[in-house]
């Protein structure tokens, strides 16, 4: 039975995509969907505390785009992911998950990330939860 | 209750993953599948008018194998990408959306963009539908 | 009728995207899912016979961390992804399939690619399937 539900895994850590994955997290709470992010490899190590204060990353494919994007960004006030992200958990159920191998592999611990961050878990329990998900996505 | 439909968000903006855009879409109408694409960032950008004369951009990760795939692509007679979604809406329903966000930030109108591009939607309208199609993915 | 299958289009040839690969099917598996992996473009490359002794690249976007991370990778003994999947098929249903437009395309043939891999097929019999899986993704 599909539950009413966004399952995201979160891999990249540019700032375009992780825009991307704020996006779709606001649209889904706004539909009434509930959403989970599971932060892997280098979707876990943009979440690292500091965030915002980070120089962001863009697909290198466009690289020669990239000053311009941010530029644009900048002039059209449109906020950084992480705030996003932190607007959508206001307006309804967000959780975001931290894989445990990565978190292992990076020798992170749950307080070197930003405070959005609910837990820690496997990947086995992101998926018994994302296969009964509306939908889901690998980011 | 599910749809017989799938749903691509095209993120990407490079030849290679825009060629497996249009081979899902074949395939998916093919067999019987509508299919709804959302063009967001560069994958937006990519359908600017004129996507046939650009030149193409391919995965950074394997920019040594470039030149060889763009040779092996034409001395096969690989068709552009934009040319095979043209062909999949010949066959079957290929609804192509251009997000309107992407469209602010980039300040692109719908004229801009190449004639495949049916209308501009918001990502919530995108979801809605997405969340009842069989498959989803992110691209 | 959902089946209790996940479906992954691999197009991605990065060891960091393939190794998340071996970790959700190893994780499907573990939840009792069989697994249908469709290699395409850079994914199917990557499992060119000698997949294990080749270089491994990593996603562009974090360079300047590729070799801390190659480096952990090897410290903390995390096996080779091929090695993960070999030993993932040892549990449960994997089945790896080779996209035959990307084979002729690379003019490659089954014994060109490592053993794990069962059949070549198209884009349609995937999606067949794949429309049926509970989880679908583009890797």
């Amino acid at each position: 039975m599909k539950q009413n539900r966004m399952s995201i895994v979160v891999f990249s850590g540019t700032a375009d995509k992780l825009t991307a994955v704020a996006t779709l997290a606001t649209g889904a709470v706004a539909m009434g969907m509930d959403v989970e992010l599971f932060l892997t490899f280098w979707g876990l190590e943009s979440f690292r505390t500091g965030a915002t204060t980070r120089p962001p990353r863009i697909d290198p494919a466009f690289a020669d785009y990239a000053p311009v994007m941010l530029e644009l960004m900048q002039a059209k006030n449109v906020p950084h992911w992480l705030d996003t992200i932190r607007a959508a958990r206001e307006i309804g159920a967000v959780k975001i998950l931290a894989c445990s191998a990565t978190m292992e592999l990076f020798s992170m611990k749950l307080e070197d990330l930003e405070d959005v961050v609910d837990e820690v878990t496997g990947v086995a329990t992101f998926i018994e939860r994302a296969r009964e998900s509306e939908m889901s996505m690998f980011i």
